[in-house]
């Protein structure tokens, strides 16, 4: 497509390297892009190159936020004594959502997958271990997804937990369909999944 | 989702407001953006941002362009004698890209629809009246979709063609799929319209 200038054709290229966006749909959101007033094109450009300016990640769990410790973290009506392990950010988004659960996050920011490269270095366990030292946490909540990546990440954390500390581990119920993706699926299903946790380790 | 970051959920809102995008696919993109490494975010920024800076309408066929007259319109080698009227750029490289047809283009930015306020006199119409008195054109394709405004828009263009000057108008062969849009067709199907074009009205 050398008919196109320049500026179009980077842009559809751009486009196109996000997830879900093939060439064709890059072509039409490009022109779509060119058909805003200047203002708006301007203030998504100026949105995108500072998404990451104003964020930090919260020192106590991990997550992407505006202040550290984040909003759920400063929070003293949550239960401190439960304590829930994500995948990332949008989990916490699902899952807030859902609103059944009254606790604390801990976000990964990944699953165990030794084909990628993504090893128990590579995910915020150390840090998750440090909170379980210092905080008093009755219960570990872990709700990934379950994928294989996430089975092994559920195996390997049992066993390290267990390991450091007696406390009660469980994982969410299997309300969720098996292979699919734990933020797309609905609030029913979620709360539903977290009321009926199972224990994979009790605290004795 | 105000459990997100301010700077996540604006590109999140902007992401959503792209055609075929919603709300949770514009989640996973900007979580996708945040991945990426600091200098790729700045470079799509200012991408989005000067997508318009170097972008000049050639005004001779009323293509966006990077020079003016484009590139297209400056091809000696093209036949100066044919002109195919499309509805935007976009058809341009679907059509150059079926590689059949070498003469010039004229883009409309549009089709007639009175419910969205598009009459002829916000489209490039005035400027192919312009084009028809002054260049030696023996025949005008109406390169048009095959929907109610593309119908509406070839009946009004051959009227008014038709009273302007003496003039071969045609149109692309029924091809294409009907209610389908013309970006969308594959090569050959858009080289078979071209040659099975139809002659609305001869320059008799």
């Amino acid at each position: 497509v050398a008919i196109l200038p320049q500026p179009i054709l980077e842009v559809i290229e751009s486009l196109s390297s996000l997830p879900g966006i093939g060439p064709k749909s890059a072509s039409r959101l490009a022109f779509h892009l060119l058909r805003l007033d200047d203002n708006t094109l301007k203030r998504f450009g100026t949105q995108i190159q500072d998404l990451k300016n104003n964020l930090v990640t919260c020192q106590r769990c991990q997550n992407i936020a505006s202040n550290d410790p984040c909003d759920i973290c400063r929070d003293s009506s949550r239960n401190q004594s439960i304590l829930c392990i994500i995948e990332d950010a949008l989990d916490v988004v699902a899952l807030e959502k859902a609103g059944h659960f009254k606790g604390h996050y801990h976000v990964l920011h990944g699953l165990l997958s030794p084909i990628d490269g993504i090893g128990p270095a590579q995910l915020k366990i150390a840090e998750l271990e440090k909170r379980l030292q210092t905080e008093k946490i009755q219960e570990v909540i872990l709700a990934l997804n379950p994928t294989v990546e996430g089975e092994a990440t559920v195996l390997y954390l049992t066993k390290r937990i267990g390991a450091l500390i007696s406390v009660k581990i469980t994982r969410l119920a299997h309300g969720l369909p098996v292979g699919a993706d734990l933020e797309y699926a609905d609030e029913i299903t979620l709360a539903r999944a977290l009321e009926g946790r199972r224990i994979v380790k009790s605290s004795e």
